[in-house]
């Protein structure tokens, strides 16, 4: 792994100046690649769908006809979004002739660790292609023949179009990951998608930084001022709409006011929808139902904790310490209420009126998504293109030094400009 | 240590929250508190400069009426800055009614660790307080009795002006500052300054974010396409201007073209500076001078590494294998070549025709600077007030549903607003 790694490092230091003409030939020669290449992608597909596995995996880990068009329309939409690199997003005029820029540049060589869908591979390649960066990929294991056959049709591709040598490189093995945490020299970031423990393992295994999420218990809190028909259709589909996904919502909060009301509801709907209900005491009490063992509990299944509040600052706060810092959501009427959940409570996304399950990096129109962060140091909540990206100042002077200032010869006169691009 | 995180982290949710009439009335008490009090903080310095100490830190250590002019000042110009809380960084418009923004919000508790300047404490304290985030801070023992009686100023005037209970703690031991590395789930960012060994310390046993830099193994490289007076003065600025610093150039790489016209020169001018050269192969041999033993070095000191190299490539392939990302400069008057450098050289500020040392934050015109980044993470070079925001995702709908989307009873409109604030 070291030599890879090194290779791409000195990869990434070519792709960081190739200009956006060779990026976009390079996708499109990609993407060609891709339809030309297919029956031997589809064959290695074949080969995978072989092993016995349960229907929800398999329906991810088939790569089939439609999967392929999906994943060349988003290379097509790739090379139409503008160039991410060398955009100016600062400029000051230190002093006559000293000139500052901000500009954006990649960040470098990243490792992507993502869960058995082999169009996550196309899309990740495709995204640290377009964003000047180096990538090294691990897949699931299941879908091991099919990311074989990908990885090198795309990297042959890339290289022909002119890419650098070691440019992407697949990953086949556990140990592989393990040997990549270590190699910080290397390596600028690493993005681990899938379970709870293993983007924690990552976490505690590497100094390497880490863009990601755990978990993701969410949460929808009504409040009493609340359009209760409104209320009672965002929670189901916030909870329901599809279980397994770090944006649904886990606990339902509701104020103590809609006891005798929307609360009712809110349980026949919720039974109705076969989702069980987990509450606090006073849910236990009155509706029979078990107590909730652990309040920061991801199901990720027809499962819900529901908590009883006296009013917001109750939510909030129990939201801030048993939450996940994902995506939690207010339903209400009362403007000034909504405005502070979203002021207080620290999460990536906070939502007034609607389902928690929007916070995804397509349905905010990002074109792609590497990933959700729930770090609050670079980006936040769904990551695109943008959380590929880092910048750095570029001062351009005409002999200036720094002893004409220190001793009082020359002034800074720090004047900002306006960005025109 | 975990009580006063704790305490920390549940102030940085109210400090969140408050508006920018709020934070610059404290500011403004805080400045009015330190001169009020000055006797008793003038006395606890006093103490401090009892012990023996070289020249160099008896100087950052001494807290008087100058530095208590230059903190207030800084104070004053920070409360005249555009509130950086609460700004519309990005609008989408996802669907009819459906509005997401992308909004700027503070990171939440900030431990800075400091070296023996008590004026740093000043400046980072109200840097975190104009940002909104809760800060626990420790500085260099030989100023601890200075720090706590600042400390106590600036801590009780914010209460008294609606800051929250806990929003500043002074940590006094190395044990504090142990503790704090592994209180991941209150403290969110780490900024640690100081020696190289000492940030590497810190870096290698938390898992929490650390913004800072390490070591700063600055290059000047002198293209054959240069005016050789400017590269002469330029260079020597950059060496010999302040050696003690990250910023100041440990290496000069010659082009092989200048050997027998610049490099003379060059030799001649650093002798007269009292500068003592390092050399490779070539070097030592004709110049007599001792090898460079390892050129990844830091010398702090009137020491300089001097390589000959066959042209830009090769210089640029020693700054990405040898440098520590901090800061580069060329001196050429060819365009291109300055392009090309500034493009491929990997580090956080690439310069033109101009010396290692401006690399700073005041110097940039930041304001104030609470450090310099080498991550490519999150901010990255000199860091001002916008390394210490992050962001955040506010979704508002009207009873918006995933399950429409899913299937196909509505699409995604993604109609992409500007911004006007």
């Amino acid at each position: 792994m070291t030599d890879e790694a090194r290779l791409a490092k000195s990869a990434s230091h070519k792709m960081a100046t190739l200009d956006s003409g060779v990026k976009n030939k390079a996708l499109e020669a990609i993407a060609k690649a891709l339809k030309k290449e297919s029956a031997k992608i589809f064959e290695a597909n074949g080969e995978d769908l072989k092993n016995d596995c349960p229907d929800t995996l398999r329906k991810r880990l088939k790569f089939g006809e439609d999967k392929l068009k999906d994943v060349t329309d988003g290379i097509k939409s790739l090379i139409n979004l503008p160039e991410p690199v060398g955009r100016t997003n600062l400029h000051t005029t230190l002093d006559d002739g000293l000139e500052l820029y901000r500009v954006t540049c990649p960040i470098g060589v990243i490792g992507v660790i993502f869960e058995s869908r082999p169009d996550a591979l196309v899309q990740i390649a495709s995204l640290c292609l377009k964003s000047g960066n180096a990538v090294l990929l691990k897949g699931g294991s299941e879908a091991l023949n099919t990311n074989k056959a990908l990885a090198e049709v795309i990297y042959n591709a890339g290289v022909k179009a002119g890419l650098p040598d070691g440019w992407l490189y697949l990953m086949t093995t556990r140990e592989d990951v393990n040997e990549m945490l270590g190699l910080n020299s290397y390596i600028d970031l690493i993005i681990p998608r899938g379970s709870n423990e293993f983007v924690q393992y990552i976490m505690q295994h590497t100094s390497i930084p880490v863009l990601g999420h755990a978990d993701g218990v969410c949460h929808t809190y009504i409040n009493e001022f609340c359009d209760p028909q409104l209320a009672l259709k965002v929670a189901l589909d916030a909870k329901t709409q599809y279980v397994s996904v770090c944006n649904c919502t886990e606990t339902i909060i509701v104020d103590r006011a809609l006891e005798s009301t929307l609360l009712q509801q809110l349980v026949i709907e919720l039974a109705k929808a076969n989702v069980k209900i987990y509450g606090d005491d006073y849910m236990a009490d009155r509706f029979n139902c078990e107590r909730v063992g652990n309040w920061h509990c991801e199901y990720l299944d027809y499962k819900v904790s529901i908590k009883i509040v006296d009013g917001i600052d109750e939510a909030i706060d129990h939201i801030n310490t048993y939450g996940s810092g994902h995506t939690d959501a207010i339903i209400t009427e009362n403007k000034e209420l909504a405005e502070k959940f979203m002021q207080s409570v620290d999460s990536a996304s906070v939502m007034v009126n609607c389902s928690t399950r929007f916070a995804d990096g397509f349905r905010y129109g990002f074109g792609a998504e590497v990933g959700i962060s729930t770090s609050k140091i670079h980006a936040r909540g769904p990551v695109g293109l943008e959380g590929l990206l880092s910048y750095k100042y570029r001062l351009i002077g005409h002999g200036d030094i720094v002893a004409d200032y220190a001793q009082g010869r020359k002034q800074f006169k720090h004047i900002s400009r306006s960005i025109t691009e």
